[in-house]
């Protein structure tokens, strides 16, 4: 594993890496529309993306950090739509060794999707359950998901304590995210527009876990 | 579950979905730089994002689909730099219930990043050994793993059939991909720029897994 002749020049410290990602994004991103504790959040998103412009896409209110935070503290788990969602989060962050749970393959979720005239992602919340009280929600791919969850709050179900929305595509994204946005009594953060995906649910994740940068 | 007044109107067949986003991608997409085969793989990984606009910065080497199709139809392996992008795989459309394998969070990875002085997503890939001959490898997070990986390529190393090279971010992630682009000798698929991540590596794996749109 010596560095031969052929070596490429380019930092291998992965602190190091995180820090000047973080530094470039602070000197590039606007961040003024955001509180320090917020803005946190805005970078990790930034950062899981590669683009300083998302900055203006992501929303997020008042209470978002505050009620994530609690929840997570304490040792409410994490509900996500897909697993690559539930792999992005970071476990060493987590307060309170929380469960990462996600049931799109669940056995149960095909035959639930055909019952209810909907995506394996939207029929999959069906298997949460009573742990939707309380918990933070993060959904990264499927607009379905998204849409379905504010159904299932509007017939009385369980309220998350917080909703990290970032489905991403061409089809429900923008709507449903839009839906989220109109709702100021669920705490919640998103990504406006076709944007999102799983990689940025996670980084929303990831920093609202820890305030470690 | 039945839907009540405060319903959204919103496709909730998953089918129906996908040819509806495809069909977006397709109407606003400058694809005309692809070859028809190619242009699959720009469709997917457009999708994963939300963005049409990144067709712009997909570009992939003539002998790229053919090479890394064959060599998942004869049951090679996908190795992966980051859980994110394994878990994105879609199974089912593997020709060969071909292996998925990520080795970061193995328990000799970061032993062997102190020892090499790089991340762990680098060091992950010195685990992989001759699984990478003929393989199809995908990265989706870490720069210092495409670095590493040509590193290892130079220093005489086993050679994979196909690279995706979608490393995302700040520091490294645009030179990275630069440094494989000008590898003619590599069939490869990259996002140039900041631009990359775990959701359109998959998404180029994926659709290079199989013809189905």
């Amino acid at each position: 594993m010596s560095a031969g002749p052929s070596s490429y020049d380019y930092i291998r410290d992965g602190a190091a890496i995180y820090a000047r990602s973080f530094a470039t994004i602070r000197a590039e991103a606007d961040l003024s529309g955001f509180t320090p504790e917020q803005s946190k959040i805005a970078v990790r998103i930034i950062h899981a993306c590669g683009m300083v412009e998302v900055a203006r896409s992501v929303a997020m209110t008042s209470d978002l950090v505050s009620k994530a935070r609690a929840a997570l503290q304490a040792g409410k788990p994490i509900l996500c739509d897909s697993e690559m969602v539930a792999h992005g989060v970071t476990r060493a962050r987590l307060p309170a060794n929380n469960a990462v749970i996600c049931t799109l393959r669940d056995e149960r979720t095909p035959d639930l999707a055909r019952q209810i005239g909907n995506t394996r992602s939207a029929a999959a919340l069906d298997l949460w359950g009573d742990q939707i009280e309380g918990a933070v929600v993060a959904i990264g791919n499927a607009p379905t998901a998204l849409f379905h969850l504010l159904e299932l709050i509007d017939a009385g179900g369980p309220r998350p304590a917080a909703i990290i929305g970032m489905p991403v595509g061409f089809v429900g994204a923008a709507e449903s995210k839009d839906a989220l946005a109109a709702r100021s009594d669920l705490a919640h953060v998103i990504v406006r527009g076709r944007l999102g995906g799983s990689a940025m649910a996670a980084a929303a994740l990831n920093a609202l876990a820890s305030e470690a940068e």
